[in-house]
């Protein structure tokens, strides 16, 4: 191997940071909790945010941007909003600097105090809705469908790269409507979006289901999620859509004039996923080789490495390697011929893997004299020889059922780690020894929930929304309850 | 017209203000400085980050992202840098709020104050070269080819929206070589992808030079500008490319094992566009009547508005607007029709020009009955009645003409509006009439540079790289000087 990584079984958690680290994607910044996010992590998240942009747009949506700043009395407008996010924050107090007049460096100028501090943002809401309140005034305003892509940050004191970061990177979109039901179709059509986008790009099976009041966005009346497990039995939230009803109408006090030409508060709700879902696609699908990248977010999809013992064969060979590229761009596929002879084959074979390209053709001399090509898949790590006529076909439909057969190795285990428990001992003894998602019963208070969030760290990671209506009894208190929750422990 | 808007003779100033507002570009937000960019603004911004982000791939860069925050120690590293830029910012003092004691919302909590301050980021060249240390340790880690799409906080104290804000977004390109000829190469080539974007996208014709040693960026040895003229006869900068020798590389210790095995430090360069583009965009080319968009950025490039009576009318005519959109989008032509009953023909009219739509289309029960359509320019408020078969090979061209017509329109503008200049009275006099460009010898002083612009605010906008070798006085100190450079009153 290029670069040794701890193995899975031995320590997941210093998996997952070591290939991270050494597929390029991040590493930690000289700021405390911010990364920098290298260009081979970030052309995934590009090829994230182009299909996710796209699919925002085919539904209604358009694009604005808000001040990375919000008055620090916003906060204090929405009362649930205040607790959930005013409190780990950034706070800008001064707007300048001068030089020390001991001569070291800068220092603060005290003399530019902020008469208001500033808060960088956490989430836009409170000044979205401070912005919205001059775009309304009728009906005929409404609906407003805005996304806005940017960082926010939120200061978090334990940080991981992409899963919990200060500064992360996302997109929240903040829609405005006329009508309760309209916004309530809002939240749902924009969590169908999300189960999309996972299912469809990055190949991970998600349950859709409503938050508990515990777990729900600080302003909130529902919050709809997209729950994904991970290889390690954890659960991972990777996205989420909130029906805010009319809270940060009345906070920032925006009314329309309705079709009867009544004063009513505006209905709303936002939406939001970030690069966390970058550490939710390593954690799905990776191995003790390195990334495994579903074709459809992988930045490039095919490499082809020659494998020669001189400058003749590497010529001929970059012939043939050339036209497989042209037929290979010609169907849509991004590839990457490495010709560089500084580095080895061998060499390439596993920067390659750790770098999840998910088919790898590899051509020597003999391939060249039986009109062949070695095609390796990333996700099963087998070999064979192709016929290099057709090879463009070959690969385009290798491509498609590489997607597929890593989705449903995400799906095979979910499904193998998702456990229906009727009684408090088997809850424990599967969470102990099997992890995954536990399918139970449960009294629908605050209190129960949390007390067994104290003793086992589970949480209900949802309500799932295709839930069966089904008579039981608390997996905890044995008080009665109309259908199954999912638990786990969570990211 | 819908939106009534000052007119430019009267005050050009206002005209802008307006026309940014009422075509809905963008709006100040509550947040001193900080604008909002409204969609159609953003759709315009989106546009040129597209083609801008085609151009920096196709020459070779990454695109990558760098913390918000820089430590403030870091600023003082590079000593002209500290005075450029870590004056007027930002500054984060403390990380958490908590509810005020007096019941008054929430506070700073005093116990949450940072070690060291961290200034939201002006500028990234003290983060990145700080991050590129650990990147580089040979010359096979070389060239470094980054781009960072980004927002960036510098405290201005009289701010317009676009062109001056305290935030803005932009891209910032770092790179890292081993030699200073590669280096200087690449602060050419990006003001040359920075010409042909301005020349062939805005159709905004500009000047490429060397700024003067007044006017260079902070910290680099070369700067590298393109100089736009607006319709006032000032002159903005739109784009800048700089050639920062080793001073990042000194300053955050950055050194590379050379092919012969010795240390040397790294070369760099930085070039950076923003929103302010946005600004140049609408001040080259728009007129009382609104916006006038090129068509390569206009967010859609035609529009179909029916002219009818009743609904029989509305129908027919949307069963032949349906097939022009279909047929335009098959070019690749952005379209929309506009069958808003809501609305009079006349108020979409104004309002499609006010936003700068290049091209639109009418019908009404005549053009049914003939076969033909109503086709307006914006550039030149001319109409044509057309016919409709082959009216997308029609609109296709116009567009075309549309988009180098524009660009003529401003580049004879900015010739009648460059002005060779020999004495010192003709240059007040021309600065003072006439405006523009003028182009006078120089005595090649920063003393003399300061002095002119006290007397007339006027600078040297650049150096022009094409500036003709050619014997002649200082138009200010009469010493001699060897080339003419390009002086303006500028934004």
């Amino acid at each position: 191997m290029a670069k040794e990584l701890t193995s899975k079984s031995e320590n997941y958690s210093q998996w997952y940071n070591d290939l991270v680290v050494k597929a390029d994607l991040a590493e930690n910044s000289a700021v405390r909790g911010c990364m920098v996010i290298k260009p081979y992590g970030y052309a995934i998240w590009e090829k994230m945010q182009a299909e996710l942009d796209r699919m925002f747009k085919e539904t209604g949506h358009v694009n604005a941007y808000f001040p990375l700043f919000i008055p620090k009395s916003f906060f204090s407008k929405e009362a649930d909003h205040v607790e959930g996010f005013a409190k780990e924050c950034a706070v800008v107090t001064h707007y300048r600097l001068k030089n020390d007049p001991d001569g070291n460096g800068v220092v603060v100028d005290p003399a530019a105090k902020l008469e208001e501090e500033l808060i960088v943002r956490p989430t836009s809401e409170t000044i979205i809705w401070n912005t919205y309140k001059n775009w309304i005034q009728s009906w005929r305003d409404l609906p407003i469908l805005c996304n806005q892509w940017a960082n926010v940050v939120r200061w978090e004191m334990r940080t991981r790269l992409f899963l919990r970061t200060a500064e992360f990177l996302w997109q929240e979109g903040h829609t405005a409507h006329a009508t309760k039901e309209e916004a309530i179709e809002e939240t749902f059509k924009m969590v169908n979006v999300y189960a999309d986008f996972a299912e469809n790009f990055m190949a991970m099976p998600v349950i859709k289901g409503h938050k508990s009041e515990n777990e729900r966005f600080a302003g909130a009346l529902d919050t709809l999620t997209i729950e994904a497990l991970m290889q390690d039995g954890k659960a991972l939230q990777s996205g989420t859509s909130h029906f805010l009803g009319q809270n940060f109408a009345k906070a920032f006090d925006v009314q329309f004039a309705n079709k009867e030409g009544k004063l009513d508060y505006v209905w709303a709700t936002s939406w939001g996923v970030s690069t966390r879902l970058m550490g939710a696609l390593v954690m799905a699908h990776s191995d003790d080789n390195g990334l495994v990248l579903p074709p459809k977010l992988a930045p490039f999809q095919v490499v082809i490495v020659p494998i020669y013992k001189n400058d003749e064969q590497l010529a001929a060979i970059s012939v043939k390697a050339n036209e497989i590229v042209a037929k290979l761009k010609a169907k849509g596929i991004s590839v990457k011929f490495d010709n560089n002879d500084a580095k080895k084959p061998g060499w390439k074979f596993a920067e390659y893997e750790l770098k999840g390209v998910p088919v790898r053709l590899a051509m020597g001399p003999r391939d060249l004299e039986n009109g062949t090509v070695e095609v390796a898949r990333r996700d099963l790590l087998t070999k064979e020889v192709v016929n290099i006529d057709g090879i463009d076909q070959y690969v385009d439909n290798l491509l498609e059922i590489i997607q597929q057969t890593i989705y449903k190795k995400a799906f095979d285990y979910r499904t193998e780690h998702t456990t229906n428990v009727d009684t408090w001992d088997e809850f424990k003894e599967v969470l102990a020894n099997k992890g995954g998602f536990i399918s139970a019963h449960w009294d629908g208070t605050r209190e129960t929930e949390q007390l067994i969030k104290d003793e086992t760290k589970a949480t209900i990671r949802c309500i799932p929304l295709d839930a069966v209506e089904e008579e039981g009894k608390c997996v905890y208190s044995g008080k009665p309850s109309n259908k199954r929750v999912l638990f786990a422990v969570a990211y």
